[in-house]
């Protein structure tokens, strides 16, 4: 199996299957194009006519978009295990994984995931309408989970897939939240997948100018 | 079951899962509540934490986004069928679900959908992308399925209920598409369903000013 990914340090779909296939031990080719080149669509031309990250190839099939990915992981090679077992648990999973997948738009534009990078940034009224409820869904599964696998369902599913970069975002733009929801983002800071992940992160330097925000602190 | 929705004219989420459920004969009770409504949120309060419509109550189960809505009705009353069957039917299907879900930021913001209106627009390059990349997911689909049951993937399936709002933007602002993509609008377009929540759309009087784009033809 391929993946193609972005930059680690900015693309935080692309951390999405790139977690959900590492955190399951699942093997794969790594391929890394780099965001906004004429290398990146040139390369991925040939892979997904989404020409967007993440993609995987698995012998005849291609799947594209990073909620496909997880799902098609999930039905292929895990039983179906990367959801909760029951159904009111699992469907909740699904709400809130696909609440990120096609909403929060506010603070998707304003605070695009930048591993590296420490900023401050002033923020709109809808971004802090979307980081509201994100804490919101955060502390509401930790009252249940903090102690029982710490993982927003408890043990690790899509839904944390889908929340990893988030956590990334705040970490990088210094978003405040309560203690409830302060012991997810510890969860997901602790976590050796990501850790790794963000080592090379951390060892990456192109610039991707749109990804810059906010002012750099110290 | 009670499914929560907004105004039939504007409301494209709640038409893909108002859909869902029409088109497999499942019996559900309806809300309709007036987007952008103080109303609208103090109902919404009681049912469901993101504050946004659709939203399904199915005795103790609570399932909020189209897509987790479309995919719990699928598990729970169809035994799976809403998605095609052979794995890497599904597995396509999933993906132009997912990317609909996920993307097309610019057509959804600048082509908001307006059933009763016929307007002309004057649309950004981001939006001509999207409405390019949507054509070729129509017209592909068509050459295999055109004549094999007329839904991208032959039989309706939940791809159908995602893109079923993007035919209804289409008609509304005068997109001309290739004759493949054709196809697949009149497919959409001739469905009986679809026509009942179109009549219902066509009755509605009230106005919401931030879905209403363009100018206003003849």
């Amino acid at each position: 199996m391929q993946l193609y990914i972005g930059n680690k340090n900015y693309s935080s779909w692309s951390l999405r299957a790139w977690l959900m296939l590492e955190k399951n031990g699942i093997k794969f080719e790594e391929i890394k194009l780099p965001l906004a080149t004429p290398a990146f669509y040139e390369a991925l031309k040939a892979v997904t006519p989404s020409l967007k990250v993440p993609s995987i190839i698995d012998n005849d099939i291609h799947v594209w978009d990073s909620l496909a990915i997880c799902e098609y992981i999930n039905d292929v090679y895990l039983s179906g295990r990367a959801w909760p077992e029951s159904m009111g648990q699992k469907t909740k999973a699904r709400a809130v994984a696909c609440e990120m997948h096609s909403g929060f738009g506010a603070l998707r534009n304003e605070m695009p995931m930048n591993i590296r990078a420490k900023r401050s940034l002033t923020i709109s009224d809808a971004c802090k309408k979307d980081i509201a409820r994100i804490e919101q869904i955060w502390a509401e599964q930790m009252k249940d989970y903090a102690d029982e696998g710490g993982w927003l369902f408890g043990d690790w599913s899509i839904a944390d897939a889908m929340f990893a970069p988030v956590v990334m975002r705040f970490q990088t733009y210094g978003i405040v939240v309560s203690s409830q929801a302060r012991l997810y983002m510890d969860k997901v800071l602790s976590c050796s997948v990501l850790g790794k992940w963000i080592d090379e992160a951390l060892q990456e330097t192109d610039i991707v100018t749109i990804d810059e925000a906010g002012t750099e602190l110290e």
